[in-house]
């Protein structure tokens, strides 16, 4: 392999790899008898299924632009350096949850890792109607498990700030979020695109001064908070799922910030799969909403039993010290469940800002790009921005799963347009 | 000089700094002419006031224990790079406001800096009934300039972020805070003290689980927050000045925080001049007590008139843009006042938290200390401890200074031992 960055081609990727071990130990030593297929439908990275012998890897590559806009809008390869380590931490702090690294190169960007299979992109089921059974309660999990182990509830201090230096090195990918999630849905920025026939929706919400200075105020907490090492960027693209198991992948958005981000974050995308139904399915569609609220309500139920679980089993961090609490006879419950109440509330703030991000910005989700029908597609995006504009502004007063869920189910009967 | 650390003494300081440009153009180049003392009462460091000529300059060296305790706690002495780095930020983002920096030894931890004459440390001026004009105008100023322009309200995300990553190295630092302001006040810790006369009023404190619980909340808001640069030490022995004239000294304890961390803490040794005042003098009592009170009502407007102002003049952030607000028409005027109502409060939990930690912890102030008669100083702590508490149990409540000045004269009329 040449020291110089170079993206791979079907054709230049057997011959490069072949001197890695990790990679022919798996598909045998004549990479001529590997085959190579490009499956990279994501905005940001080249990615190759790797096939020989009986086994196949991925591998993944970084591009030095976003792929969406193309060599226009550079990126730096440096994310790839950011996912193995996220990558590498999520492993050790949840189990059987990410895929596996088999081998990373910084130079060349790329990540070799388990093929999951047969997995497929979370986002396609839902869109297609199939269900997947223990998905509120391994995203719950998941989020707990990554929010508490990557702070200073779980974590050595000296340990958690080596990290946050680490991860200070990235800031393009950072701003990315920054800009496409927080501020450009709401006013008219260049990139933007939205359905015409939602011209009023979007116009009342960049209108409400009270909306956008919240929103920002979430911003400044996702840009000067270190709470915990975060996915960030956990939507039902980023997961993958058979019938019965689930795994987080794509982890190049990974930065600091605070534990609810993931939480909201995935939860909007639940609440986008949700109102978009209508427009996927008909003779099942009342028992398919049904179920996407239950996982909703299981993974806010899964994410606060296991971060409880945590809170009494792995409190090792300088934070709210047994020595304060029960080695003083006192029960630290209340406080773990303040807490609790804290990430709930921005996380109710983040997901509503996903929402409207989605329908509002650059990069739109498949769930409601697929209605090709702009008319049949309007009233439920508009049900979404709606519901996220209350999610923004009533956070803290959304106390509950329950009155999450009796929101979505408020809000998927009316028509707004 | 050598390369290898070596406290300096004033034996050997003149020959030592004697080939520094930066001090014998000042001082005159025949280092045999200089005289030296070593005025160092702080807890950490060595500090020599070096004359020479009609001029004198301060020589700071970080000793690599602390020095209240002695070789048995060991300290970085990379903590003089943090406080160069503080200094030089600090300089840029006030005017006038901090010693200059003439020359700074990463291998020696040593600075020499501007000598601040006839600056007197102000805890003294306090504890002696001394009235410094413009005071509170300083330190509010101060504080909103540091707070505002070491943030992504003003900053590049990319300087702030590298910044951020600068600063991550600094761990043993911000670790003494986090201990000694945050959690040893709160149960027996080893290095702890107080006036065995306040046993009733300290029980209480440490039995109250709710109150440890917000304060445990409050120390993950300073240890995993990068809003801005802070101060990190902003108290009454961290301002010199003189009746008319401020400048703030020894930011050794800079890291990143939240806003509201150095307003609370600053206000908080305001409070405790203010309630340890009656043991200091009588007939002037009120007169002075009234005047700490102006200076604190003082702080907190200064602080919000020039947040507000740099909101409108130096928004050039990624925070709150421009592009959102004026440029759509909308004023965003309501949005400041809603981040600064977010820091108000939380700089009322810091403020209280302070206030505990100064009659509980390891570093008591001379403020209380100086009170000889451990049954004439009691009743004083008394009043600040629960001031203190319902601060923090009361934080969002106190949405204005006046409401914390009608606090303060209400504790300090209040008799609870």
């Amino acid at each position: 392999m040449t020291d110089v960055y170079e993206p791979l081609t079907p054709e230049s990727l057997p011959a490069r790899l072949s001197t890695l071990e990790s990679v022919s130990s798996r598909l045998g030593t004549d990479h001529t008898q590997w085959s190579v297929s490009e499956i990279g439908d994501g905005n940001l990275n080249l990615v190759f299924i790797v096939s020989g012998g009986n086994d196949s890897v991925i591998v993944k590559q970084a591009l030095p632009y976003v792929r969406l806009v193309g060599d226009s809008w550079p990126l730096p390869l440096y994310r790839a350096f950011y996912e193995n380590c996220a990558l590498t931490r999520q492993a050790s702090r949840t189990s059987n949850a990410v895929p596996d690294v088999f081998h990373f190169d910084e130079q060349q960007a790329l990540i070799v890792m388990e093929h999951l299979r047969p997995h497929v992109i979370l986002r396609n089921k839902l869109i297609n109607g199939e269900y997947v059974s223990g998905l509120g309660q391994f995203v719950g999990k998941f989020c707990a498990q990554t929010a508490f182990r990557g702070s200073e509830l779980s974590m050595s201090s000296a340990d958690k700030k080596a990290d946050v230096g680490v991860f200070s090195g990235n800031v393009e990918i950072p701003a990315i979020t920054e800009a496409l999630v927080f501020t450009d849905p709401y006013f008219d920025a260049e990139m933007n695109n939205h359905n015409p026939l939602l011209d009023s929706v979007v116009s009342s919400l960049r209108s409400n001064v009270e909306l956008k200075s919240v929103v920002q105020r979430m911003l400044m907490k996702f840009a000067s908070n270190t709470e915990t090492m975060l996915h960030g960027d956990l939507h039902s693209g980023s997961i993958m799922s058979t019938d019965t198991e689930s795994k987080v992948i794509d982890p190049e958005f990974a930065q600091y910030g605070p534990m609810g981000f993931d939480l909201g974050m995935v939860t909007a995308n639940f609440l986008m799969a949700y109102f978009s139904q209508p427009a996927h399915r008909s003779s099942d569609l009342d028992d398919y909403q049904q179920w996407i609220l239950d996982v909703i309500g299981e993974t806010f139920s899964a994410f606060s039993t296991e971060f409880q679980r945590l809170w009494k089993s792995e409190r090792t961090g300088m934070l709210y010290p047994t020595a304060l609490f029960e080695e003083q006879g006192h029960d630290s419950s209340g406080a773990c469940d303040s807490l609790l109440a804290s990430i709930h509330t921005d996380a109710m703030a983040f997901c509503g800002i996903e929402m409207h991000r989605r329908c509002l910005s650059l990069a739109h989700n498949a769930d409601f790009e697929n209605i090709e029908d702009p008319g049949a597609r309007a009233p439920l995006e508009a049900r979404n921005l709606n519901m996220g504009a209350q999610l923004i502004l009533q956070a803290s007063a959304i106390s509950d799963a329950s009155l999450l869920i009796g929101m979505a189910e408020d809000f998927n009967k009316r028509d707004v347009l």
